[in-house]
């Protein structure tokens, strides 16, 4: 049966997901989500897919999993690809989550999605302070390393390049960070890698 | 052979640890860090304990872990005890990384450990906002329920109550969300519960 991820091509957390079932060669498709019109916020989408409203969501058969990193798990377990070491793993998939992608998320949505004139700059500001320290871990990780766990890609590795891609600003420039710009390199040599835009439908106009 | 944790009381991911440890009957024991004195900024703790520079770090035999997710899923993976549904625990695990005690560590932090005249009152508004939500999805979560997942306490409830048993002010108040109120009173009730300020040496002065 087709896996369904729903999911738009704004979100690195949906991207972390829909790459992984990528290079899995998993059979899925993209059910996209209107999230900026206000999709998620219906009763009918909440009623039907995720009553907390978040994207993205993975339908696995009976299973309804919200949660990228509990997706991934859940990708690498049941397929024994992407897979290696689960305390390391499991330590880069909860830092993404407490100290990276979740700031970077934000940051982004501030600095480009929301109507100018409702920016909080100060908000945004104190961000990008916390981000810079954030990259500069990730870059000191990779040192002298082409994955982050192990010797080869897993999902640990999926999950923190989530938002990397992205054209929009927030704050990460790939020049000023030699280490990360490698490695982001070698995830992109995967054979199947896509961008973001090529393998979710995108919610707003390009 | 002692398990040690690196922490200090303060530190909400650190109680998450702490709590399941002693709830798991194992033989650990707590090591200082004096976190306002600057001690995980010193490149002594750095090389000795976590070049990261982050609380808590936990050291089982040969193996040293960051990440209070991964330790979670570390102790109950080894002893069996607080376990569950794989992919519902990592979910609530996940959701509690990305959304609700990253943002309430920082938002306690700012709102209590910054000296007031270096308290961004914008950033901490905003963070208010955020975290209100939050803890409208954990009281419906809970609502005819005892716990967060299947029908006895796991790790998902230890990492979701990091923060919610301190004292000092962060937007939440008990009385407001009644059936986190119950869920709360539920853990406090497990044999061996411990308040985070009688687990672990505090850091700041009482």
């Amino acid at each position: 049966m087709t896996i369904k991820l729903h999911c738009f091509g704004e979100s690195g957390n949906a991207y972390k997901v829909a790459l992984a079932l990528e290079l899995a060669g998993l059979d899925w498709q993209p059910v996209f989500v209107d999230f900026f019109n206000g999709e998620t916020r219906t009763e009918d989408w909440r009623a039907r897919v995720n009553p907390m409203g978040e994207v993205p969501v993975l339908q696995d058969g009976d299973m309804t999993l919200t949660q990228s990193g509990a997706m991934l798990d859940h990708i690498a377990r049941t397929t024994g690809k992407l897979d290696g070491d689960r305390s390391e793993i499991l330590r880069w998939l909860f830092w993404d989550n407490h100290k990276f992608s979740t700031q970077i998320g934000m940051t982004r949505f501030l600095m480009n999605f929301l109507p100018e004139a409702k920016r909080p700059q100060p908000v945004i500001d104190f961000q990008l302070g916390r981000l810079k320290a954030a990259y500069g871990v990730l870059d000191a990780q990779l040192k002298g390393r082409d994955w982050l766990v192990g010797r080869d890609v897993t999902i640990a590795d999926l999950s923190c390049c989530g938002y990397l891609y992205y054209p929009e600003p927030f704050g990460f420039d790939r020049a000023d960070w030699p280490e990360i710009d490698r490695w982001l390199n070698n995830i992109q040599s995967l054979p199947g890698w896509k961008h973001p835009y090529d393998l979710m439908p995108r919610a707003a106009a390009a």
